[in-house]
């Protein structure tokens, strides 16, 4: 397989946007993306195109790709709309970079793009709800205990995450899966941080560990400030055989692995897909956990961050609210996590949320990461996941990448 | 880059079934695939899955792969969405494609499945109208005519098709782009026929050119029996290398060429997007027309499959009539077309139409193929288009195969 680089990463602020749909995102990301690299727009030899809900939000089921790139200037190359829920630009990415390594194409794009915010919040809840076998959603709202009138307003996902984290007992209001309320607010108190020094964030507001425990109550020990945020936006990646990047002079992270799995549906917890994506992907690498400088994490809700943790091998099981205490993961720490702000300060918007992580990480590696650039990094890691089969996960994709 | 082969074909029979959901389908044709191919489903090490409108037919918008292989036993694996309307399966089968021939798997499952019938049929055509960039919806039945209560019974793909048949004026009721309501009505008689020969078509009943001639006009010179039915089903393909052919003991025809191009928006017909692709694969593989034994083609209007001919350069430009007129692209032909029944008659449940048509050149390659084997046939073709950029294809793909 050819080797693979990262020539050029760009993005959308992500957050929400009434007045612009999917084509002005992407034109906005692709234009950025292609800047980011100084190449032209004629150098792209295919495109994969990730997006989860326009079908159920704005009817364009179909052809998603084609009809927002046309707006950015590319058409005639073979163009792949892919979709995995939550993981849908990380999938996007992941067959970008089979493309180049299996040597069919040297210079391809990959897109994420969603607008999940609508007026109306409950058509952007119910499209999300989709990213469940919705034949099931009855029965796994009835075994979340989400009866009521005031579960009507909240994501599915954050109930569905809650029970994921804590599978063996209902979740108490005050720790879950072994993690207290104070250490999920830290976790929200760590990203919004972050996001305060990234321009492209959602939320660039810093946030205290009394504002965070003190905000809306969502369900069980979750407030607002704990969930990640409904939004809009399109982040993408320019990928290049190691070749191309060295005939026309382009620099960019390598892609050491790209691994993406789906979990079996037999159990109750994200761990196991986490933990054999990232084993493969460390195997496909080379490196071990100890080698990664820095990561971005699909931080769902606060709690699953700190788990994430121990499912990556970043410290021993249990140990993960450790890392958020002693502040390893903060910015300044030894393993940054989450930079960007995370799904919970940089956003979530679904299809694009992969990308975002990746961008992050590239211009990290790049040092081109301004007031939050971490110092000496050469390698860092994407973990996203998407989608739910029962109460597993189904799709995880984990990428390593190094300067 | 990797050798590889498909080692198994299978599908449903193409058709409507208003007791059956996309579970059943997929379970039934990858059943079948594996069978086919005489292999464990562990063997299976990543799954691309084409569906084009179950989102906006059953609301199941994401993860749609993982749901409906759930029930074939099939998780744990990556899964990748795939959508490029009704070229989704064919581009499911390029990922699958690939994949392999990069190296990075040795055995994955291509599938495409599709319930597009509904007892509402409205909502079929409106689905099926998200083929196009539904901004533009309006303006093309503008410009297509389509103003009156007569077009909501029918697809506005027909009107479309004959536009892009007859670019430079208004499609006369007798001739579209030089082609005769005879020489269309013909395509009708020899798919149909070649659909009866087929346990998994459509439809298997013989038509006269009286009948199609006489049958309810839809649109222009088109009567129902010239356009493809709606309908449902699900069609699959197991890749895998050659070395893990060998390894297996499993047979199966090699993939020469595998190619997936979009349109470029700027024009008012479907020439140059098939005719790119044509010439990439056909460069691909090192051979030419002049070499294909038979040939699956994106008939979804009869009239269609005679430009296509010229289109792969079955024959010099404006010689297509003379291929059906002379029975060369009958079934005991030079050059046997849509032995299946082709859209018209083996159906076109649009997400599994372009694996349909890989299975049939598959056994046909395997001399599987029944009552409708061609004989001596060394070398096929697919080619299977998908949506509308303004008047433009969005997705084309051609695939070339030998035994």
């Amino acid at each position: 397989m050819q080797k693979v680089r990262v020539a050029g990463a760009g993005m959308t602020r992500f957050g929400k946007y009434p007045g612009r749909d999917l084509r002005d995102l992407a034109e906005e990301a692709v234009h950025n993306t292609v800047k980011d690299a100084g190449i032209d727009l004629k150098e792209i030899e295919a495109a994969y195109v990730g997006n989860s809900v326009a079908g159920l939000i704005t009817g364009q089921e179909t052809i998603r790709g084609q009809v927002v790139l046309r707006k950015a200037g590319i058409l005639g190359i073979p163009i792949v709309n892919v979709e995995n829920a939550c993981a849908s630009a990380s999938t996007a990415f992941h067959l970008g970079w089979v493309s180049v390594a299996s040597g069919l194409y040297d210079c391809v794009l990959a897109l994420g793009v969603e607008k999940l915010s609508d007026p109306d919040k409950a058509k952007s809840l119910r499209a999300f709800n989709a990213a469940v076998d919705i034949t099931e959603l009855a029965e796994i709202e009835k075994q979340l205990g989400r009866g009521g009138e005031e579960a009507k307003d909240r994501s599915l996902f954050m109930d569905l995450y809650l029970s994921m984290l804590n599978p063996d007992e209902p979740a108490s209001q005050e720790v879950v899966g072994g993690i207290t309320r104070e250490q999920m607010a830290l976790v929200s108190v760590k990203n919004h941080y972050h996001g305060s020094l990234n321009p492209f964030a959602q939320y660039r507001e810093e946030v205290t560990l009394e504002e965070v425990l003190q905000s809306r109550h969502v369900v069980g020990p979750l407030t607002v400030l704990m969930c990640s945020p409904l939004g809009d936006g399109a982040a993408a990646a320019l990928i290049v055989s190691d070749e191309f990047a060295r005939s026309k002079g382009l620099k960019g992270p390598r892609v050491d692995a790209s691994v993406l799995v789906s979990g079996r549906g037999d159990n109750r917890s994200m761990a196991p897909a986490i933990r054999r994506a990232a084993a493969q992907a460390y195997e496909m690498a080379g490196i071990g956990p100890e080698d990664i400088d820095l990561a971005e994490v699909h931080d769902a809700v606060a709690p699953a961050e700190i788990t994430i943790y121990e499912d990556l091998r970043f410290c021993a099981p249990g140990d993960g609210p450790k890392l958020i205490e002693d502040r390893v993961t903060w910015l300044g720490g030894k393993l940054p996590v989450n930079t960007s702000g995370g799904l919970l300060a940089r956003g979530h918007p679904i299809g694009a949320t992969g990308l975002g992580q990746i961008v992050e990480v590239v211009w990290q590696l790049q040092g081109k990461a301004g007031k939050r650039q971490v110092e000496n990094c050469k390698a860092g890691l994407t973990q996203n996941g998407g989608g739910h089969i029962g109460f597993d996960l189904a799709a995880m994709a984990v990428h390593l990448f190094s300067a």
